[in-house]
């Protein structure tokens, strides 16, 4: 309808709903508007989610997409680490159970030259969140002002802390929408989202770590690599040096589901030791990292072996006034979940580990939860492994044993034990630049 | 995602919206509850509109509409007729330009034994209500208690009145979310909306008349005749003797858009006058009306010729505090639109009178405003009729002469002069049983 023009805006979002409904695409007029003006609560909550759930259906193009992406960042600051003395870069998951990648890689990255600006979040369901892992270690603090994460990339050369709200606050405002209106699993969303803080965040090489697999977002090697080629396309439209890994998610990363059994295991890769999954996931992200940086000449497996990645380690956790010799919290029950048979462990589902730690106190359900440092989900054996009737499967940590029953309902099919080993994949699927 | 349980709903309206984003049929339990947490706010309108819009992409099944219908029907009230010593029809218009139908309509099928409770509502946008239409008639009231509409149905036989809130509030609160989200135009949304009121209603008898062309919501015959055999598979499901006529709405119907130039209009008809398209168009819908009610019997045409149908409303007019010889207002300022060319008159678009009309003040753009009783659009000429340069075509009336202009936009390019005259066609083009 075309009626009495009764507000001051440019455009009535209905138009723009019903056009995108129609599959017609948006000019960049109305995409930067209808950022813009959601931001400002001039459209309201019940017409992005219509819009959103249009796009679901009829998507965005390209050039649709990297306008929708410039008018998110346009609503916030953008952070600038030109003035660095070293060149940067960052890495962003998907989100899986167990990732503790993070942790490791960024003082790896750094031992190798290279700046690393990692702005993090908090778990939300079935997968942690990098600043609930660091928060287990005593003393350690998420919240940095910019002056001070700037000046912690020079001396220290690493940082993991809280993306603060300035950084494409319509983003912020549209994934809590997208959240309760079952629009999250939209991919030119996830990539503008991801992106627009990524390109906001001033990094100059990005690598981007999609996950696939029950425990991800993207449940099949098709849908990741739509959502990477989407999201590599939108960095690397910003100037930013932008590659992909697609890397396995049907089982945990490594052998622990939780905030201070990761940071344990974390701490064991950078002192050279730690699960072989772990370790070859760090090495290859820290690879990409350092090539889309320009410095491919290092070799980050010297710098888990000589030390010096542990050394920025303790240096980063200093920094943000952890103590990295303290003794990490552990939970105050354990319970043990048992092969019921003889043979080889075939699968352990990500989903069901990540689901099963959750709800025995490691992950929230709302943002205003509290996590416990404790909880979690310890795994004795990985898919390729023997295993003997009765000998221990996985160790359920928490302080309220209440929670055991609902965990181990979660864990009723998480695995199978069969008579031939399953073929052996490597971590890393597939690489998109 | 399937976390822990936080709230006392048996269901989490995210998992209903995401199922319906996927394709999947949502339960009858699910469907029950969703319309129902809606309407006492447990589900929020960003989540109403997200699912609303996933449904104008996945649709419902006919088993999943019908549930949705009866859900809807159960937040409200239901009327009770069948304690009338005569049988009940009712008519629904999908809404057009110039569709003063129910004014002559009602009182000519209550002369006819059949009794006409016509729940009817204001207008918005482009497409005339039929409250505003009565409301030109000096004293006339819209609001009847259920008791004083019962009691005008047994004693004058026909009854047009404001749909009170204790029907179908669930469709109340949806129609104006969708109002502004752009899913107005979804074809299970509009049929569950007309049906849910209509069967709360409880009429004994309905007919439809699904109007289609550029003045109606359904621009062309294949989606009418959706909507038409949606809305009568509902209506028979429910028990209800329904029928549907598809009506042209490609043009206004008859001489006229506005609200006291209709009045005068219908009251031509009812004298035995007024245009030949809405004579032929009431007498269809009466036929339908007495047929699905039982009562084929009585000529329609008889009670217009022999004034039985006039004093019916002029009854009716009474009733409702109405002056039925009073006479009606009139706009202060006319503008008269002329043929610029000699020749036939081809066409004569609905939806560029209508928009023209509203802007003059015969409509709305908000619920809230006002309408002029006097302006509107008079038409001087058909599609089929000669016309010569100079010749008034249109005049346009209004209290607010600073609308001429904006209303004449709208008719730039509203007419085609040719010179040979359109194929003839009649009012109805189908009939859905």
């Amino acid at each position: 309808m075309t009626g009495s023009q009764t507000s001051h805006e440019p455009y009535a979002v209905v138009d723009l709903i019903n056009a995108k409904r129609r599959g017609q695409r948006l000019t960049d007029g109305e995409v930067d508007w209808v950022i813009e003006a959601y931001t400002r609560d001039a459209v309201a909550e019940e017409q992005m989610s219509a819009l959103a759930m249009a796009i679901a259906f009829q998507g965005l193009t390209p050039d649709e997409l990297r306008r929708w992406t410039d008018a998110m960042i346009a609503t916030g600051e953008r952070l600038d680490f030109s003035g660095l003395s070293r060149p940067t870069a960052d890495k962003h998951s998907t989100g899986g159970v167990g990732d503790k990648i993070t942790l490791p890689l960024a003082p790896l990255v750094a031992a190798c030259g290279v700046a690393v600006p990692q702005l993090s979040g908090r778990g939300l369901g079935h997968t942690g969140g990098t600043l609930d892992k660091l928060e287990a270690i005593p003393g350690w603090r998420a919240e940095l002002s910019n002056a001070e994460m700037l000046a912690q990339l020079e001396s220290v050369g690493a940082v993991i802390c809280a993306a603060g709200t300035g950084l494409a606050p319509a983003d912020q405002k549209l994934y809590a929408l997208r959240d309760v209106t079952g629009t999250v699993e939209v991919i030119p969303l996830i990539a503008s989202s991801i992106m627009s803080k990524k390109i906001a965040e001033g990094t100059g090489a990005l690598v981007l770590d999609v996950k696939v697999g029950s425990g991800a977002f993207m449940k099949t090697l098709a849908e990741a690599q739509e959502l990477a080629e989407t999201m590599v396309r939108l960095g690397q439209g910003a100037g930013l040096s932008t590659v992909a890994l697609l890397t396995d998610m049907s089982t945990p990363l490594g052998l622990s589901a939780g905030n201070a059994l990761e940071v344990r295991e974390s701490v064991e890769v950078l002192a050279g030791g730690g699960p072989p999954d772990v370790v070859e996931l760090t090495l290859a992200l820290a690879r990409e990292m350092l090539g889309a940086a320009g410095r491919d000449d290092a070799d980050p497996a010297d710098k888990l072996a000589d030390g010096s990645a542990m050394d920025i380690w303790q240096a980063m956790i200093r920094a943000q006034h952890g103590d990295p010799h303290a003794d990490l919290p552990t939970a105050k029950e354990t319970e043990v979940v048992t092969a019921d048979t003889d043979g080889v462990l075939t699968s352990l589902d990500a989903l069901a580990v990540g689901v099963a730690a959750w709800r025995l106190g490691a992950g929230r359900a709302r943002k205003e939860d509290p996590v416990q440092a404790g909880a979690g989900v310890e795994l004795h054996a990985k898919p390729g492994d023997h295993v003997r009737a009765g000998q221990p499967l996985l160790t359920l940590h928490t302080n309220t044993p209440e929670r055991f029953a609902r965990a181990k309902q979660a864990l009723v099919r998480a695995y199978e034990i069969g008579p031939n080993a399953p073929e052996r994949t490597g971590v890393v699927l597939d690489r998109v630049t």
